[in-house]
Parts: C-alpha cells; structure tokens; sequence
C-alpha cells in the first residue's frame, strides 16, 4: 500500500473540490445572498485539509496498483461530501448535518435524493451548489482532476478504473490523461449545447443552467416543488433527449468525432438501451393513455418519465405513482437496468445486462451439447472469460446488496413498495421511487440510520460496490 | 433426438401416475364418498394415454442424453397435472378447468398456493389427492420411476439430473436406480416416522397423513380454513421440526445411514441453513415478541413461520401479513434462498447462495491480487469451475424470470406487495405470500391468465428453469 500516494492524491482532490466551490460562491454574490460566507469557510477547510495532505505526504512512488486506486476513490467521495455537505449546514437550510450530508451524497452520486419539503424556499447560491455537484460527479471528480493536472496521471488506469462505471473501462487513447481530457471535452460541449437549447427554448438561464447540470450528471435535483411540470412542452422534451443523450457510453461520441460511425452502429449495447426505451416507452403509452389529454402529452409524459428513469436522473412531469401497475413495474425494471457503461448514469448498466443475457443463452446451449467451447461478443469484439465472470459475480453482489439494504430498511415503518423502490431508486442513482419517496414526497420523514444507510447505498451504487467495499476495508491499509 | 425413448419413458410415467390414484380412490371409498368415479375415470385415461405411448413407441436404443431427459420431465410433469386436475374438475368441487390445472401444479410442484376458498368444504378423497401429490412431487415421479421400473434406469443420470433440484447432482452409489431407491426408502421412512409422531400427539389419522404428506414434499396443501393454528403446541412443533429435515439434502441422511458422521458435520451447506434459520428466528422472536403471550408461544410462532417459508412448505400458524416491516422481509429474503440442494424443497437452494457468496468473495480477492488463482471449495472439495458458472448463471436466469413474470402479473390490480411475493411465492414454491395472497387469503381472485402464468412459474421454479425451457423449446424435438 503507497499510503503517500494515497494521501496526495486525496489532497489534489479536495484541492479541486475548493476551486470549484468557487462557482457558487459567485453566484451567491450575484444574488447577494448570505450563503457567500458559508461557501468561504467550505472552501477555506477544503483547501486546508488539501494542502496539509498534499505536502504532508510527498510520495517517493508514484505507482498506483488496483488496490491504491480503490482506497483513493472511496476516501475522495466521503470526503468530498463530507465537506460539500457544510454550506448546507452552516447556512441552516439544512439544520441537520446528517440531512446535509445525504442530500451531498445524493448530488456527487448523481441519485438526486432529497429530505427537502420546501426546495423552493433554498438560496440560488446553494441551489446551484447542489445541482453542481451532479456535474462534478457524473464525470467523476478523479476523472476531472486527471485531466488537469499532470503529475498523477499518465502512471495508471488504476483510479479511472475504479470511478469510471461499467464492466471494461478501455482506454481511448493510449495515455490516461488524454482519455481523461477528451471525456471532459465532450461532457462540457454537451452541457454547453443542452444549456443553450434550454435558454432558446425561454426557460430562465439560472433554471437552465442548473438543470442542464442535473441533466448531464444524470441527476435530477430540481428547483421546483414540481420538478420539470410547470416548463414548456419544448423544455421537457429538450430534457428527455438530453437525458437519453447523457446515458449513452461516452467512446460512442468519440468515435462519432472520429468519424468512425460504422463502430458506432455495430454497438451492442446501444441498439439494446434504444430497444428497451422504444419497448417502454410504447408500452407506457398505451397503458396510461386515458390519464392524459391526447396523444402528444401521453407520449411527451412517458417519453419523459422512461428517460429520466432508464437514464436515472430522477426529474419528472407526472406524479408516475398514480400509475397502473404494469407501468410502475416497467418503471422499477427500466431503474435496475440503467444507463450504458461509461456513461454519467448509474444502474446495472446495459452492458453488463446483454452480456448476463449471452450468457444465460451460452449456458442453456451448453447444457444440450457439453461439448461445445462458444465465445460470448459484445460490441464485434469477443469478451474474455474473465470479464464474463466478472459481470456474473457483479450481478450477484448487486442483488445481495439490494436485498441487505432493503431489509435494514424495513424497519422503517413505511411498507414494501416505499422501502423497495427507495432501494432501487437510492442505490442505482435514480433518486425518487414510488409511494412516499414517490416524485411528489422526499426521504425527510425516514430515521437517521436509514439516512446514514442509504448515503452508504448511494455510493455503492456511484462507485460500482467493489471499489468502496475494498477502499473502505481497514485491512486496505497494511503495507504489503 | 431419441423420440421413441421418450414417448415410453412418459408412458411408463403416466401408468404410475395411474397406480397412484388408486389411493385416493380407496380413501372415497372409505369416506362413501362420489369422487370415487371421478378417480376411476382418471385411472382409465391415465392408464389407456400411458399403454398407447408406452406400446406404439418401442424404443430402438434407450441412450438417454441431457436433451432426453429435459424432454422427459418438462412433457411428464404437464401432462400428469393436467390429468391429475381432472378428479377436481369432475367432481364439481373446482368448477373451472383452469383452477383445478394450478391447484393440481401447485401439488405437484410442491407449491401449496391455493384457489380454493372454502377448503373444509371438499371431500376427503379430493383433499387426500391433492397433498398425495405433494408427496408424489416432493422426491420427484421420475425418480420414483426410475427406482420400480427396470427397464428405463441404470441407462443414465440424465433424467434424474433434470428432476432433482441443487447445482450438482451426485450418485449415492454408482447405479442411478440404486440411488433412486435408498432415496425413496430415506423418503418412505421419514414419512411414516413423521405420520406416527403425529397420529401419537393427538392428530386425527386422516389428518396426520396428510399433513405429513405436505410437510414431506414441503408443499403446504391444509385441510383447515386457518392451516395448523388450531392444532396441539406439540403437534406444531412436530411439523416444524419435519419441515426442517425435509430440507435438507437427503444425501445427508445416506451419510449417516453409513455411518459418515463426519462428513455430515463437515457440510458448508447444513452449517449455512442453520445458521440462516437460527439468525431469522432469534431476530423475528425479537421482534414480534409483543404481538403474543408469553416467550413459548413467540418462539414457536416464529420458529413455525420461519421454517414454513425456508423449507419453502407454506403451512401457517399466524397471519404473517400482520407482522412488522423487518420480519415480512426477512421472510422475502428466506423465499428466496429456499431449502437445500437434494431436498424436496424449492427456492434458489442454500447450497448455490454459498457459492454465490464464496465466488464474489474471491472476484474481490482477485481485484486486489490480479494475477493469484484461488479455488472455491464446498463439501471440503474443490468445485470446478464449470459448476460456479452454471450457478452464477443460473442466479442471472432465476433473477430475470422472477422480473419478468413480476411484470406480467402486474396487469392485476393487487399492488406491488401481493404481485411480488405472489411471483416470489409461486416460482419457489412457497405457496402463501403477503397481502391478498397472504396465508389468509387465497389465489383464486387473479385472473385466468394470471393463473397460467403462475403455474408455469411453479414449473418453472420446481424444474429449476432450463429444463422446462429447453424441453418444451419445439426445436428439441428435431433428430439431430
């Protein structure tokens, strides 16, 4: 274990994490809000405890194994939420410093979660704070702190591995850094664009910028008590593109600025995500289409609650509760599914959904005739059995930690429907479920345990559950 | 494709189910009661299917493969439910040929989920049939076959590979007949000794046997409107304890026959399932302890409970639906997990979630030691590699069918409570659930659709999956 390297780079992190509060703390000026002074103490402990990392620990290797890179994402992330939760706090928005913690939690891991009653009532500059967090998360703050400064890169894939979602992170480009910067590129033009539509489209440039960040993180901290209701039909569905835009594997815009279209065809995984948002979004339709006012709202809606689902952002337009069931089923399926790998969405992801189905379909053939050696493919490419077993083994611990969660949760007094969906809707990222932590409720009215459980949740399901049960490990310690 | 072997393999089959129905038959008699006729009937159309497949297809060659024998078991079990059925549909007592098609799988299957609503109001001969079928499926009618008929055993393991539930299925001795035969006489045994320790507390004999019946195939099938409540704390006890010892492997018992105390003690799996029945226990004593009178009674009620769902039976001396969050829960939790390999009881199987845990175990062990090989162990033998990817390939098929048939069921407009615990109730063969189908209610509100899907679900479930699918796939029949 290089315990400095560890160190160091945790500071360059919370390094970040103080010049990008700076944002905020901008647009609490413009304001003239009060909360300036909150964002200057945040960032004045950020630097602190980043500077004495940092220099406390010159590290005389700069090797990071698997091992390093886990410890360093799982430290970055509490952290980072542990000291981005402190405006919140300090501003008394939030008098709780555990309610301040989940609802940071909730904006780095993209879930957007809330225990507020009253969003309506916050202060821009913690409003922009908190759907800010979203955009620094859905890339990844390591990914970003990569891209920009040079001497932790270069020397591995170890953190990006650990922080990037999905079953195979491939590198790009054969440097580290430079798939860092390109990744960063695309996600920034896109946030640029998106924002732009939205400003075009007549929503306020506050309420576009900050939902253009919940967007491209995939999301979903909104600034009204309706969410995206009360925007204009072209809003909603300019949100509803973007959602899907953001969910899909960010190597398939490289290869489009490549112009290697014809890889971006052959995609597996894209054809099957389409495939399941078309199927979704046609059986919604049809089976809500008498709560709605015809056929354009009735798909508008279902567009929009598949997207923001599927991508699990976590916006919405119609209370999805009032629901018939088979909806509200095809809604809880579409939150265990997810985004694409490499996205900024969370999930299974529908990578390691097609390729369980392969090899579902191999073992059934396999069983007629033993004999038979067959290769699983994905993406034109033949997948090794390692990465197979891998995807196998990580669908297992996944549905034993949602079956753990969930039963720690059903103390709560809630029923099945609320602690399940709030599972579901915690841990792969989405935010809202169904019942009382359906879109028009929020997660005030669960106990601080459940509160501090589903925070755990969260970033089990940002981090993909082995790098943080591995990080936060006592033994990951021990020098070697 | 051996389609002659087949056919006379499911005629043999069919002529046994024949025998069987005799018994109930003389209970009519016994009783003075009219379904006498109705099984008379059944005999003749059971014996006249099975003579005609048995005669008009003489098998050439009597190889069996693993295609065979899917084949075999997925055609035998639907077609000796559909003619099992017809004494209920005859008789008048379930009026619709569909209800008396899933109460008769729900017997077979091990099930125990029921349309009847007024139980107490059937004839003895029609109640003994229906837990008798129980018994029959619990060890499985093929290999009750195999153990009396000469001519089809001895061939292969293939058949009895396709019936008997667990990851690996082992010959107690080399000849599969043989092995057929000690499992019956452990079978057989247990039963008597079963019926005896009941008839001795008290229990009249006409219900001794057939409670014994449900608790040695872990159906659940009562005879009273409020299952075992209103028997003796000793008889409850009794039945707690059996539930228990039928799920475990009988392979267990064989060992200890032999005198292989040793290799009893040394199992992962018994050590794992008493654990998990400990823990559940302790917890739920805990938990409901203000719901009852005094400690004997909550620890009975929720021993009852917990070994009634684990050994997937489905009997019940309290309305669990009244129980708090935590408890129902754990009680999903034991659905799922189910009995152990070489059981007569359903669910995953404990023996496949210990390989589960051991293969995630060792891919976080690979993560952080990249290139050490480590093997997984069970029963202090290495397992091979081909058997952890069939189970975790099996967990990802298992998973997918419980979602899928979940979204099916909720076209009805029970609520996510009933629908999931039906799905979960039904494809592990469980019999009751929570809400409408909970151990007061009944199945018999779904609709006709609802309820084919549920029985194919107990097929499903009691088949372990691949071989209904690869056996009822017409491409099977092709000759190769």
């Amino acid at each position: 274990m290089n315990r400095r390297m560890v160190l160091n780079t945790v500071g360059h992190i919370l390094l970040a994490e103080a010049a990008l509060l700076i944002l905020p703390a901008i647009v609490s000026v413009i304001y003239g809000e009060d909360c300036l002074w909150h964002f200057l103490f945040t960032i004045g402990v950020a630097l602190l405890l980043g500077i004495i990392l940092k220099f406390a620990s010159r590290p005389d290797s700069k090797v990071i194994y698997a091992k390093e890179g886990f410890v360093i994402v799982s430290y970055a992330w509490v952290l980072m939420s542990a000291i981005g939760a402190l405006p919140f706090f300090l501003s008394g928005e939030i008098p709780n410093y555990i309610d301040a913690f989940f609802e940071t939690v909730s904006g780095f891991t993209t879930t957007g979660a809330s225990i507020l009653t009253n969003v309506e009532a916050m202060s821009h500059g913690l409003l922009f704070w908190r759907s800010f967090t979203h955009w620094i998360g859905g890339m990844g703050v390591i990914v970003f702190v990569m891209a920009i400064i040079p001497n932790i890169a270069d020397r591995s894939m170890n953190i990006m591995k650990a922080e990037v979602p999905g079953p195979i992170v491939g590198k790009l480009v054969p440097k580290a850094r430079e798939t860092a910067r390109i990744l960063y590129l695309i996600y920034v033009g896109m946030t640029v664009i998106m924002a732009l539509m939205l400003i075009c489209g007549g929503m306020p440039v506050f309420d576009s910028v900050v939902h253009t960040f919940g967007t491209a993180g995939t999301g979903g901290f909104g600034i009204k008590a309706d969410s995206i209701t009360s925007y204009s039909p072209y809003c909603q569905w300019v949100i509803t593109v973007f959602m899907l835009l953001f969910a899909l594997n960010f190597n398939l815009y490289y290869l489009m600025l490549m112009k290697k279209f014809k890889s971006v065809f052959k995609s597996t995984e894209l054809w099957f995500f389409l495939g399941l948002v078309g199927l979704s979004i046609g059986i919604i339709t049809f089976n809500v289409y008498p709560m709605y006012s015809g056929f354009e709202e009735t798909i508008r809606t279902s567009s929009f609650q598949v997207a923001t689902i599927i991508s699990t952002t976590g916006y919405a337009t119609t209370d999805f509760n009032l629901w018939p069931g088979l909806s509200k089923s095809i809604l809880l399926l579409l939150m265990i599914v997810g985004g694409c790998a490499g996205s900024t969405a969370g999930g299974l992801k529908n990578a390691r959904v097609v390729m369980l189905i392969k090899t579902v379909y191999r073992e059934l053939k396999k069983l007629l005739h033993p004999r038979s050696v067959r290769a699983v493919n994905m993406e034109a490419k033949r997948v090794d059995e390692q990465t197979l077993s891998g995807v196998t083994s990580y669908f297992a611990i996944y549905i034993m930690c949602i079956i753990t969660i969930f039963i720690l949760l059903s103390i709560e007094p809630f029923g099945i429907e609320t602690n399940l969906s709030a599972t579901l809707a915690c841990f792969n990222n989405i935010g809202p479920g169904l019942g009382v932590v359906g879109p028009t409720g929020s997660y005030a009215d669960y106990s601080m345990f459940s509160k501090i459980l589903l925070s755990i949740a969260m970033l089990l399901g940002r981090l993909e559950i082995f790098p943080l049960i591995l990080g936060l490990n006592p033994l990951a310690w021990k020098k070697r």
